[in-house]
């Protein structure tokens, strides 16, 4: 499959809810929430791009680094590269509803699995969408990652459960959602929780238990406590709080306090596989993808969700022979220039 | 009442003299005074602006601050936000004059009040508009502050007696209009002041007294020598003197200063719940707005006024959650991202 | 006159040899040498904006500056303001062509001289321009300063007579346009020159002279070596070395090091009386105005130049008040924003 | 040859494969490889014309540097300037194919040589390009050096016998082609090597050998071990990998280490005489211009690129007189304004 062709159909089948820019930066689209911007003036979407943009890197030419090994293994699975698919859902209310739900996450689920990666699927408002994911992630063979909203805990534990019946290998919480406070008017608030109301979640399951939305050492600090097997450095690709500092930004100090005791994922502005190197370098373990993944399976469906895999496998392939990495473990901070 | 809705009648009824921009930052309307812009280049208002945009938040997501509380006490009186409409007068020469004076402040007054805030009224060259908003501040029960203009210190005692007589619980003078030299030309020059002729203002009346316009320490440390309750750290919306820094650039400096020693109030540049989070976070006890209150009442009346301060106080809340904030003396440095 | 309608007429006589931008900062014109640009990117005469745009102001109110006085004495001569419009020349090659070489400067003479400060006049590759304009100089008792170009020693002590035939109080040398290697072609080089050429110079005359194009600290210690009165710290406007540091970024090193011991002007970017008092407050004893001078006597004649010196002595008055300077010694780097 | 006509002629000529840009700092060609754009966003090319960009100039003008010498010898060659056309291959897919690479590297090799200065020809994937360009050079007596691709070595080393009989003074290997793993699918892989391999190589010759492709001071002194002549700092024009750093900017600290030791040739986003200075002062013995030969040699042949030379050459002059430097080793950090 063509890329360019594929971004081209995406452009229409997203029917203006974005706009498939040249640079996905978060500028075009600022404020489009619901949509695919960043809140308010959308500077914290921006900040993730530019975060990652002001990163650069060293280009090393003389060493043996002559085919990389981007192989990784996470939560107990080998991945082809590490990355996932973040989870995304509510196409209707922000991708202009030309597609379902269940069609939406069916390309990704399968895209992804045919890359070689994992998909994470999502929770969100409409109580339908988490089943119709999750079954779509069983009809897989359970191969991903179901992300939960911060509802009261007793609902954040059911929907884990039913997360393990799908046979997810992994469940985690994006709570950085936890400032939707129009929800609670609906009668199913969210809210930010304390190390017991996590450690409660976390302890009623087996599964490795992810916690996304953290953006400071301190909250670093605090999942650690809860039990928790990994983090995601994430601002929830700023949507939630206007004028958050990107998440390139802050994970090198998360990073340098927490790295090796506790898993490390980052999302946030990752669009190439350059962009890949980078986050590892600044101290991620694996990182996420969001929006190019919405624009891939919208254009090409499954396919689309695998050539995009490929196009950032091969440039990851390409940055670490330029940077001369030899395999994942080898990507420090040597190779960015400061 | 549709805030969007409202901006469009706000631009329409504005007649050109406020574009009534996606982010109302001074450059459109750069250079455009009498109108809503900076003075010269308009620097000094696209400072202020910038200045907050440069300020970054910390998104913490683990704590216990599931239900803020915004309430603040000022000046005796319980606010539901800490949060005044900015002395705005001279509707005719600024706003396109499509509305009266009368009109513009009723709404004003009428909005903060519904809104369960405080409105501040102004003083102006035309001698009718102090009267005007007084006589409108009284007939609603004098809740609110009047700020006068630095005339001489006679002229400004006499208008001091007249705000105590409309009942206000405070008065001020906005002494950043020192420099409006064609005033001596119609025989009623305004300029700076010393310490003792502040004093003698001061002195003059028992209610708490505001200095607007301290864009220094030192000036700040001379507000509390002349006995003022509380100084505004303003560049008065970079009207008056093109070039100034921005004031969120200068806050922190003189929070760290007078802090608890004199009531810092910060204006310039504030649009939305965020940036009221960050200056108080950089110092300030409460904030003014100014030109928003415009475009509400001039596109809603009293009842765009209060859309504005709910949109406001919504956007504070969840600020105040993802920040791990549980009230307004919770809010500290430590919230920003440095 | 009006000001604005005076910038209407302007461009128009300029005839597309100026764009009279809103602001006048060299982007519009980049690499139009001849013409009214910065040579090569243009990147000079936009460092020189640029630098001025950067220096912040300190406003201040509590004090007793209400009527700040703006006199100053240079070389002897008691000025309304410490400004001089700065040698331009070569009407024909550089604006359009509209009006001639004496039309031009017998305006600028006439408008500073009604305008209360001094014009300097200058020298060009074209023979006949130095005699024109000291011609005109002369006709208005020689109340100014001729700038003449570094051409051989012998030439240009030459011109300096000429020059105090005319009556003039000052004479100088813009050696800065030591670049013009093309001049040699004609048979008349320019170039750099020893201390011990200038000191030549200098020592062939009595009148104050000045080196124009200092942009270092070792060539301002090198011009008191040579027994100049006074220093140009500029970069002939950006028009003879692309890429040079604007005059407001290395004026302060050069202030720090030589003030007191010679007289210091800077010229590079100043357009208000803001910059005015910036330049001031940076070192500088007086400022240098160019581009200005040109749209205001293309667009008004000797009252257009007129109008625009009130309405930078206006701006100064208010800045000085604003910054609470009482008077032009007053002014110092405490009152800009660092 | 009118040098604005010239580049006209070069926008018709390379037919939208450049677009001849005012400023030819990668914005608009961003991504078009092949084509003449940076890879990806385009950033590392840009990153090379802002790295110089940001490097500002110390006019100084009180000195006896009256007629610059601006000779050098390198490669036991002596040259006007020390400037090289960078080896640049490929007419047909970057530059729109109207020219066959033979008449645009005979152009480029002509103009050079009669501009007093030398080309570096290059190779590329098209097998035929090198002995193209190889002829084109012997035909012109050898008077150039050849850069060859980072082939297995065997390859490497035929390339250089090939060079070698045409007479080349030097050759060299861009080694920061080894990200081109396409390659590699056509049985023609290129890779990184190792510093016994490039050791093979070097010693396969006894002509200077020329790394190029050095941006870190590791891999400079790596390139020391293999007992190269010399290295060129050159991210390939931003076309190999996205994101890294600019040219100018790793200068700096490269020189600081291995000047002296071997010959440093710099390579990125030089326009201009200025630029030229810029990176001599910042360490360089010599530079390499690209792109701006392709737009020369496309506008006017031969006489078009003596044209380009010629006009560098000049700029270099005038700016040599206005920093104070009498030749090149008088060029040092010290005409940098820091």
């Amino acid at each position: 499959m063509d890329y360019k062709e594929m971004l081209k159909k995406a452009k229409e089948n997203l029917q203006g809810s974005c706009r498939v820019c040249p640079v996905c930066n978060g500028k075009a689209c600022a404020g489009e929430v619901p949509g695919m911007g960043g809140t308010g003036t959308g500077s914290a979407f921006t900040a993730n791009y530019e975060a990652l943009e002001n990163v650069k890197l060293n280009m090393r030419v003389i060493h043996d680094a002559k085919d990389p090994d981007m192989s990784v293994t996470l939560f107990g699975k080998d991945m082809r590269i590490p990355v996932f698919a973040a989870p995304v859902s509510g196409t209707t209310l922000n991708m202009g509803g030309k597609f379902s739900e269940r069609e939406y996450i069916s390309w990704v689920i399968r895209g992804c699995l045919d890359g070689g990666i994992y998909p994470m699927v999502g929770d969100t408002a409409v109580d339908a969408f988490l089943p119709t994911n999750l079954e779509e992630l069983k009809a897989a063979g359970g191969e991903g990652i179901a992300i939960i909203k911060p509802w009261e805990n007793k609902n954040v534990i059911n929907k884990v459960k039913m997360a393990e019946e799908a046979g997810v290998f992994a469940v985690g919480m994006d709570i950085d959602a936890a400032g939707l406070i129009t929800l609670a008017l609906h009668g199913k608030p969210v809210g930010p929780k304390t190390v017991d109301e996590i450690k409660e979640i976390v302890e009623s399951t087996k599964l490795p238990f992810i916690l996304k939305g953290v953006m400071t050492v301190d909250d670093a600090y605090l999942a650690i406590e809860t039990g928790a097997s990994a983090i995601v450095v994430s601002n929830h690709g700023g949507r939630v709080l206007d004028q958050t500092a990107g998440v390139a930004k802050v994970l090198p100090e998360i990073a340098e306090k927490v790295k090796g005791k506790i898993t490390i994922l980052a999302d946030g502005g990752v669009r190439t596989g350059i962009d890949v190197l980078k986050m590892l370098a600044l101290g991620a373990d694996g990182v996420l993808i969001g929006r190019p993944f919405v624009t891939a399976s919208f254009g090409g469906g499954a396919e689309g969700v695998k050539t995009y895999i490929d196009k950032i496998a091969n440039e990851l392939k390409v940055a670490m022979i330029l940077t001369g990495c030899k395999d994942i473990k080898s990507i420090s901070k040597k190779i960015l220039y400061i």
